[in-house]
């Protein structure tokens, strides 16, 4: 038989917030490799009998380096497995699955990518924020705080009319505020960091950029989390999910 | 019985690629209000006995204001019902499910937003690009090429390191390409336009924003289109899909 890899997005985390797609393949595959803590509950939908593979990428803790993990994926994809390559959130966005992608399709092998609910959707869904509005943002840009590097380039992403969706760590809050104000971010921009976005274990911290930058570091409590910064996201604090 | 409303991403149109969560609320709501014609194969999977209440906005053609949407939910949310207000894509990006939102928190009425897979991703996944990666791209927009004015506004939206998903309509392409270079973007960049992406009709257009400024037009068919375009944009080009 052919193997095929499956690039599936788990979603945020939540079982529910899987879509009915990628359920179906979890039902079907031999072997599911995947790497965040944040998909156990996905996990328990898998067929039973399937072999999981963890591949690491806790947080800052990466088990395996991307190289060996695309050579597993192709090695499994030759023993004629159907594999899905379990990804939190999207596998296009900071997924890095656009390279997994592209290795498995320099070895030849079939790859069907599986989009999924991605943090930024869920942040704003669970926290009642707006990522786009008629009267306050007509562009929406996902940036991750992660770089190869360890630092934080926002250069040019602070724009008028536009919301931020950072993919953040707390680690890098401070610098991250600093290059906002120095791009032209006023510190009294309405600001909202979402840890655990779209779980039941969700938490959010309203304020402003400042106040953000001030009191997050204390507040988290270890889990992923998202900062969503834009004239758009102080309309969601006028509290509609505090009405339900 | 209190009334409630759920705010439900339907995903781009294919059935599967609903959530799990919004397939629940689907089986439960007593009745649907629904917009778009690319929710057709959602909205067979909601409950036989629940009425379904169509509110327009097949492209230019908006059968219902904002302001009488938004005057229906809460008539149905006062007479007790469970409301689905089911919107194509994600609630929160350009489906003015903030709006809805805050209209309903203004009139007391609990609401809850259920987020899904916004078309860019659809697309994404399906044509095999990746929209963020790490060696061609850190962040992604996603702007409206449709404005209250008609217009298209990109100021400031062209920066390196940066994919571009344009939500548009095909009439507003050749200004959109104006826009962009007059932004400062190569008429090179490496570009794509999916139309009905994600579902099984998907259709996808290669080249550059020049090309696809010159040949989109007639090619189209008449379905949704999204406008992919960055440096990422031409990794996906050496075709993974093609292998599968």
């Amino acid at each position: 038989p052919r193997g095929m890899v499956h690039l599936v997005g788990a979603g945020p985390g939540a079982a529910d917030l899987l879509t009915l797609r990628a359920l179906r393949l979890l039902g079907e595959a031999d072997v599911i490799v995947h790497d965040r803590l944040g998909t156990e509950a996905v996990l328990e939908m898998a067929r039973r009998d399937a072999e999981r593979i963890f591949v690491g990428k806790a947080r800052a803790n990466h088990c395996m380096k991307q190289e060996d993990i695309n050579a597993l994926l192709i090695r499994l994809a030759h023993e004629g497995r159907r594999v899905v390559r379990l990804k939190g959130g999207d596998p296009l966005v900071f997924g890095r699955g656009g390279e997994e992608a592209e290795a498995l399709a320099a070895a030849g092998i079939p790859c069907e990518v599986v989009p999924g609910v991605t943090a930024a959707l869920a942040c704003a869904a669970g926290a009642g924020i707006p990522l786009t509005h008629r009267d306050a943002a007509r562009a929406v840009t996902f940036v991750t705080g992660h770089r190869r590097d360890g630092g934080v380039d926002v250069r040019g992403l602070v724009q008028p009319g536009q919301t931020l969706a950072i993919y953040m760590g707390i680690s890098t809050l401070a610098p991250l505020r600093d290059g906002l104000v120095a791009e032209g971010m006023a510190p009294t921009m309405p600001a909202a960091v979402i840890e655990r976005g779209g779980t039941p274990q969700q938490r959010v911290l309203r304020g402003t950029l400042d106040s953000i930058a001030r009191d997050a570091p204390g507040w988290v409590t270890g889990g992923p989390a998202l900062l969503l910064v834009g004239e758009a996201v102080g309309r969601g604090a006028q509290g509609w999910l505090q009405a339900a």
